[in-house]
């Protein structure tokens, strides 16, 4: 069955997705990487960038792809692709995806439910007997959470050529390990050329992880684009001193720096100077020697900072600049400063953002156009092609990055339904 | 020879003890367990307490505290104790020593010197063919430093009865591992009666591990007592969330609240509120999960506060506990304080101080009386009779738990000579 709309002639699908089938296989792979966080007594999911778990759902979700009848290939920065030929292959494809790595303390949805989508997207065409006019292809990148070696969007920001592969291969984790030999090691290290043609669209599924949608009762989100963000490592070099005895005058106490920038960023946030909706987080603080009678002598500690606006970043991170010179000086203490993420705000395309709320629309959802908080691999794809978002609201705030999140069976094939007929419309 | 002072006979020491076999005894040790300190490129100590590192250094002590003729026992918190036979050996000993366990990042003075100090005065002593009326026992007492297992002076509090052996046995690392694990272990779970009769005097000479001697231009230091010691371990409890996403009304960032904790108690050192010598550290702050982009969920963090002055530590131990309350309210976070070291000011015996002094001022040092900013051995066996101590100043300031920890050879023989004096006074 094929109609027109605004002058495109594309195929109506006819088969819906199917619930059922995406929660089971969004729990299935939950199941990979789960661990009992004691705090809360919830099953968490800690699939942290090319650790066996994370291989472990790479390759499941690898024969997914493969039993979908997709022609999968591995790219050298361990990003797979799986493709669906079109009537006329030679057309460049429309992409979906997302990322199967987690944070340590992830839920089931964050990049699965994107991941997933888009396979069962496959699976309700095939069902359908469907073939699109455009190749379709399904791709899950290579740590987008930057969790583990520090830089997220990594395998989107080398597909992209915003970030060199051999750059990327050679970062390293804590323990000094290299992305390239965790992929090697975990047997992802594939030999299909890593930048990507540019597809003819990208459209990411994704939850909110926010608590925008629920609490102005959407059904789902049309993202318009990505806010700033802007990471860097701090290492603050003091010196280790006995407690005790080492006057508070002679000191140079690395914790009590960062402790101070800590405290800094967040009355930053609360001045208003940077806009309502400037965030800070100090997430990670690793502290030497770390023993109770000892002045710390060295501590490394990230910020990550966030607006909508590119303009109040710049003055934040000007501003925060400033306070760690003056706090050197005044503490005695180093600081280094070293930037590990960097990204404006993202604008998606006007023509994806409008053939979604048209689904959303023709579907009787209640949605609203929303900025996205997080980074996605969709803001890596955006300078390649026309890029647009769907987001699923999720329960309790949103909440994410955190054993607790939870999106409903219906939210998610909700969102995937529209992801399943803007596909199907951009690829006709 | 013997002689008369102050209506004591004692024997006089002929023989001088030797500062170069002090010295290379002092290397020697602090071979053992040695680093590279990579920020300083200085060598430092690690032989944190029953690790294989202390378990080395313990066994080298023990031979040579054998080649001594010394006779050695081990008791059941691993403290080791070696004995030098008296004219009447049914008379209670005069006892001197310290530690061998160190911070992490320790150096080659703190605890080693008054132990190696106390077998110098032994050879020193054989040397001389001298017989003393009363034994002398040299000690080293098990984790001193307390930055393993939490708890500090826990071989001495044993032997004096302030903490329980079967307590003390079951504390754990962060690892899980037991002291009394570890003891076994290592070989150094003994089976000697920890509870120590009262010796008759306890001497013990220590570097000084802080500014002051140095500053005055002393040579030596008197050490008339301890200064109060409160630690506590903050459990903060918190919620785990998305660092791009999460409003930040809605965060309960556990790490934010440890950094205000750090920065309050540095604000009421400023204060004076607490007198001009309360000194504040927190040393220890362990961050779950620890990644750039996920507000924390759980701190575990330390509380280190010193004062001469008992009712200046009960206000501020008082005024800190009040402020958890409030920032627990403020920030939403759960704060669990558990005590793990408590130590009220503790005077020094004026008797053996005045002993101590005669002899200082004969060999004609420039010396003064100090207050200990650190916790010591000494302070336990206080309890059971009566103890001073013998500060030797150091460089850099007298810092200290940091690898540039630094005395001269000529310093430390001094105190240790003085240590020789006073132990054979004592002991005659």
């Amino acid at each position: 069955m094929s109609s027109t709309t605004s002058g495109t002639t594309w195929h109506r699908p006819a088969v819906p997705v199917r619930a059922d089938r995406l929660w089971n296989r969004l729990m299935a792979l939950s199941e990979i990487g789960r661990y009992l966080d004691e705090p809360s007594g919830l099953f968490g999911v800690n699939r942290l960038a090319l650790t066996d778990a994370d291989a472990e759902g790479r390759r499941v979700v690898k024969r997914w792809m493969e039993e979908a009848g997709l022609q999968v290939r591995v790219d050298r920065i361990g990003n797979v692709i799986g493709r669906r030929g079109g009537a006329d292959d030679t057309l460049a494809p429309v992409m979906s995806g997302s990322h199967i790595d987690s944070v340590p303390t992830g839920g089931a949805f964050d990049g699965a439910l994107g991941v997933i989508g888009a396979l069962e997207v496959v699976r309700a065409l095939d069902e359908d007997g469907a073939r699109t006019r455009r190749p379709i292809e399904v791709a899950y990148f290579t740590d987008e959470e930057g969790a583990r070696f520090g830089t997220d969007m990594l395998g989107s920001a080398v597909a992209v050529g915003r970030l060199g592969l051999d750059t990327a291969l050679a970062l390293t984790d804590r323990d000094g390990k290299s992305v390239g030999q965790e992929l090697k090691r975990i047997g992802f290290l594939g030999e299909a050329q890593e930048r990507l043609s540019p597809p003819h669209a990208y459209v990411e599924c994704h939850i909110e992880q926010g608590p925008i949608l629920d609490a102005a009762g959407m059904e789902l989100g049309v993202v318009t684009g990505v806010q700033g963000i802007s990471w860097q490592e701090l290492t603050i070099g003091g010196r280790s001193a006995h407690a005790g005895t080492t006057p508070m005058s002679l000191r140079r106490d690395a914790g009590l720096a960062a402790a101070r920038v800590n405290v800094k960023m967040h009355e930053m946030v609360r001045s208003g100077q940077y806009g309502a909706e400037m965030r800070a987080t100090m997430g990670r603080i690793d502290v030497h020697p770390g023993r109770v009678n000892i002045v710390p002598s060295r501590v490394v500690c990230t910020v990550d900072l966030r607006n909508p606006d590119d303009r109040h970043m710049a003055r934040a991170e000007h501003d925060l600049a400033e306070h760690l010179r003056a706090l050197s000086a005044e503490l005695g203490v180093t600081i280094d400063a070293r930037r590990t993420a960097k990204t404006e705000h993202v604008q998606f395309a006007d023509s994806v953002q409008t053939v979604i709320a048209r689904h959303v629309t023709a579907l009787g959802l209640k949605w609203q156009h929303i900025l996205s908080g997080a980074g996605h691999d969709a803001q890596e794809l955006a300078s390649l092609c026309p890029t647009a978002m769907i987001f699923v609201p999720g329960l309790y705030e949103g909440i994410s990055h955190n054993p607790r999140e939870l999106s409903t069976s219906e939210a998610c094939a909700r969102g995937v339904e529209v992801l399943y007929r803007t596909m199907v419309e951009l690829a006709a």
